[in-house]
């Protein structure tokens, strides 16, 4: 038998399921706060469901194949298209804005390499039918809050944001034909990693004059104030720098302004986006975008449901989690014993009654484990010792008046006469095992 | 675009996930209470790893395919060989006995009918490591304990439970020859669900003389008493007997005796059980099992994995769910906002205000919402009835003194001066928006 699972795959044992469960749990904690509900769809669906918005390129990239009632099926490589499919069914009859999450694990087909999965789990968040600025500042504070809950702050994150229409008021402003646009994107997502005149050559390329490319390749250092202060009474420009300031002005009551910096180099994809933009990075660089999004707009109705404005994002489980370990916050280990329950005197008999003890616990929603054979009592401890368990109970049917002591370190014994007695103090909020 | 799932693929809707994440985190609170550590594996894997423990006829019930590196895979059918290859691979690093538990997806392609799905999500729980009956014992208490935390009684469901061993030693103890076992097998499996002459006939077909079909035929109908006051002295039987008995003590000291049935025709997996298998089924009869499981001792070493005893037992969501629906205990829908601000006067004034109020209010762990574009007071309260908000915050920025007002009903407004005071109100548990 191969004892390891396919390429690109993951096994979670215990010690790194709790790590899993400590993502989601996160996630799920804030997502809940903003009042979001939870939804699920198929891991497997209608391949003309991913080609539909992504072209027939995407099929080298899934896991797809014919089943066994000849459907052209893949496993789904993200979240959206089933969201759409979703909202789409049921358009008429949801109260909006929609408010939506979920946690699938999603699946590509790319050649494996370091920290290259062929699996992830994505929370996706988004909210369908509100065109105001408003809802853009809600949906970051979400990814924002996010990471303040993770133990991050805005040392260690930022967020960076454009705005899609700004832009294109921009290049219009500039002069430059729309057919050019395309273009000025591509340039613009490559900026960083890409050698200047490299850039240059492919902005003249598109039609642009040297001037113009000049500005161009100096949007990766503009800042919001100077755009507005530049470029802020021109017509083409005037109504989305308005807008990009209320959307300032709302991630300053929200309360996560300090994270989020303006960058006109956020593009994302090219076919999909309509306005605000968005992405998380570590500030140090030194892993892959923690989380993406933005607004689009155009997206449900081009898929052929209904046209209704919406936004949202999307993180992996598996950047943050490197990042997290790599800053020491991703410490979550499987919950132990709250109690392990123990049969004295040292007769190895059969231990009824440490089974009546344990079923009460249990009833008082403890995590209680016991041996699960007649053993001595100091192989029945030392077991115990070995699951690391936070307190023994110890009971002697042999006594008539304090069967139940209860052992939490080498000197502290506590003593109860009925089971009740235990039990109830056992559900106490101090002595709680509650997970 | 199709608005549909794939035949046999379900949406999870905010209503529908509420009824499933209810019945995962009830599986979840009883199967920690007896400190069970949870664990996940890939839902793709190599194909090889069913075939080898299910022969090659169970690919025409998978979902499998050949993916774009040449290797032949299956989306998981069950967990077992999962579990198998992860605990094989680690088998002398971990803890005895491991206590672990999942809740996977699993796929079948199935002819698709009235409440048969092509998925479903199923919790697996397992112990490996330990031969003693206790240990059997305890893994049917869990499944058992699961049916009274949803609220079902011994009068809703019974557990259906057999020894393999013991029912070896009867056909033994009858001069039934070992080669004729697996046709016994099949006959007492579909016996309650075939006519009693096919049975005796396929009895007589397999060479037993008609005393011994006539015995094994009332196999249906023995209680336990009955069976060891009538086989207990012979040597085939008597230590199966004795186990058994001990096993029913055990349960009685667990608490879950009253809902425990012996009956010799629960037969389940052939090749695969070695001791007690049961099944839980509702009272009723109107449902397919519950829940099945048992003991199988040989699975990991015939898997080429480690010699090491092992017991275990799967539930699937599906049939626990139309049992809960027809009893009227599933009644989850998904939670509401604890708060809806808004904000006045009635201006339509940038709700710096209440975001504000909003985001301490999420700092507290309660679930806010808001109208996500100025508007109207009237049309937030609006939008808040439509949402089902548990309570309004109305913050009026105009006011100097009281600017916080709580609305739960008409007749109960409460008055906050800052936001600290409405904050640590809303945090007190009698008022908690936790979830």
């Amino acid at each position: 038998m191969s004892q390891k699972p396919l390429p690109g795959f993951r096994d979670f044992y215990p010690d790194q399921f709790a790590e899993r469960a400590h993502i989601f749990d996160t996630w799920r904690r804030v997502v809940r706060r903003y009042a979001f509900q939870e939804y699920d769809g198929p891991p497997l669906e209608p391949l003309e469901l991913y080609t539909q918005k992504s072209g027939e390129e995407i099929v080298t990239q899934l896991y797809n194949f014919t089943d066994k009632g000849d459907r052209a099926v893949a496993m789904r490589p993200e979240m959206t298209p089933t969201f759409a499919r979703m909202v789409g069914a049921k358009a008429q009859a949801l109260r909006k804005p929609v408010r939506w999450f979920a946690i699938p694990q999603l699946f590509r087909y790319e050649r494996t390499q370091k920290g290259r999965l062929r699996e992830h789990f994505q929370l996706n968040v988004d909210i369908v039918g509100e065109a105001d600025v408003l809802a853009d500042a809600e949906l970051l504070s979400i990814a924002i809050e996010i990471m303040r809950a993770f133990g991050l702050s805005d040392r260690d994150v930022r967020a960076r944001v454009s705005d899609r229409r700004l832009l294109n008021g921009l290049l219009s402003h500039l002069g430059i034909a729309e057919s050019s646009w395309a273009a000025v994107y591509a340039v613009l997502d490559k900026l960083e990693r890409q050698p200047r005149e490299v850039s240059a050559e492919k902005l003249a390329a598109a039609g642009l004059d040297a001037n113009t490319v000049d500005t161009v390749l100096g949007f990766g250092t503009l800042d919001f104030a100077t755009v507005a202060a530049r470029y802020g009474d021109a017509p083409a420009v005037r109504e989305h720098v308005e807008r990009f300031r209320q959307y300032l002005a709302y991630l300053d009551a929200l309360g996560v302004a300090a994270w989020v910096q303006f960058d006109l180099t956020i593009v994302r994809g090219l076919a999909y986006y309509t306005g605000i933009v968005f992405e998380l990075f570590d500030n140090v660089g030194e892993f892959r975008a923690i989380c993406g999004g933005g607004r689009y707009d155009n997206l449900l109705k081009s898929l052929g449901g209904t046209d209704l404005p919406a936004l949202g994002f999307g993180m992996g489980d598996v950047v943050i989690g490197e990042l997290l370990r790599s800053r020491g916050l991703l410490h979550a280990v499987p919950a132990a014993p709250a109690f392990w329950v123990a049969q004295s005197p040292d007769t190895g008999d059969a231990p009824q009654a440490a089974l009546r003890t344990a079923r009460a616990l249990r009833d008082a929603d403890c995590a209680v484990e016991f041996t699960l054979r007649s053993q001595k009592l100091d192989k029945q401890l030392e077991a115990g010792r070995k699951a690391d368990a936070r307190a023994f109970v110890i009971v002697d049917p042999s006594s008539a008046e304090a069967p139940w002591r209860v052992r939490r370190s080498a000197h502290d014994d506590l003593v109860f006469s009925s089971l009740e007695a235990l039990v109830a103090w056992a559900s106490m909020p101090h002595e709680s095992s509650h997970e």
